[in-house]
């Protein structure tokens, strides 16, 4: 899906942005399965909705970040929800590759089992064929 | 699920706090319906983990928060992710109640259609009969 731009702006009127931020939690459409939590400023959400493609505000790069630009990951969106308090987005999307640059569908590939963390996820792509050698380096 | 307390430390040594908190989204276990976002210092990842009911760190009331402490809308531990980064956790419960304090079983009970934010979730108890007159008033 994609918005007019006046569309996009009514909605960033609406959310309450914290130190400039709101998260963004991003669900795969056909599984319901959350493949990453990341966080957007008013121009990664204007830019996710005007492109139909998501990206996010990089915290450790302190850029905007369309994700899939190095990788060709990219996330179609698919749809949109807002929580009660207009901090947090809930996307649903079509990921394209994986989400996690370590190689695996969902950055959550790790979990609790009988009490230890353990891997449950299985690697969908090799990480230095996708992101060259010293894997990401940052890029997604 | 419950841990031991020495487990429930091994897996808060393994996380990376940011200003003292990672980001806990909240999945309901039956459906994969994405119930909520919230936050957890140690503390709050520690309770959560050793008593079976989820525990957050409220930012407005900056203190530790057993959700459905005013409400008995409690939620029951069934499941633990870790993101590839440590900073995000993915929890299943299973909801009592509704999770969103305004009578919603999810906060994202808002969503994009047409281009247009609006209700989307249907309501399942009325908050004044929940948290007293008044609201919330910031009680969950």
């Amino acid at each position: 899906m994609k918005l007019k731009p006046e569309r996009a702006e009514e909605l960033v009127g609406r959310l309450s942005f914290r130190e400039g931020l709101v998260t963004a939690v991003v669900q795969e459409e056909r599984t319901g399965e959350v493949l990453m939590v990341a966080h957007q400023d008013p121009e990664a959400v204007r830019k996710t909705l005007t492109t139909g493609l998501m990206h996010y505000w990089s915290r450790s790069k302190g850029r905007l970040w369309l994700k899939g630009e190095s990788s060709g990951h990219v996330q179609h969106l698919r749809g949109v929800r807002v929580d009660c308090d207009g901090d947090a987005l809930l996307y649903r999307v079509k990921q394209v590759g994986g989400a996690c640059h370590e190689g695996y569908r969902s950055c959550f590939f790790r979990g609790l089992r009988g009490g230890k963390l353990v891997r449950m996820g299985r690697r969908i792509f090799d990480p230095e064929e996708i992101y060259g050698e010293g894997g990401s380096g940052g890029r997604r």
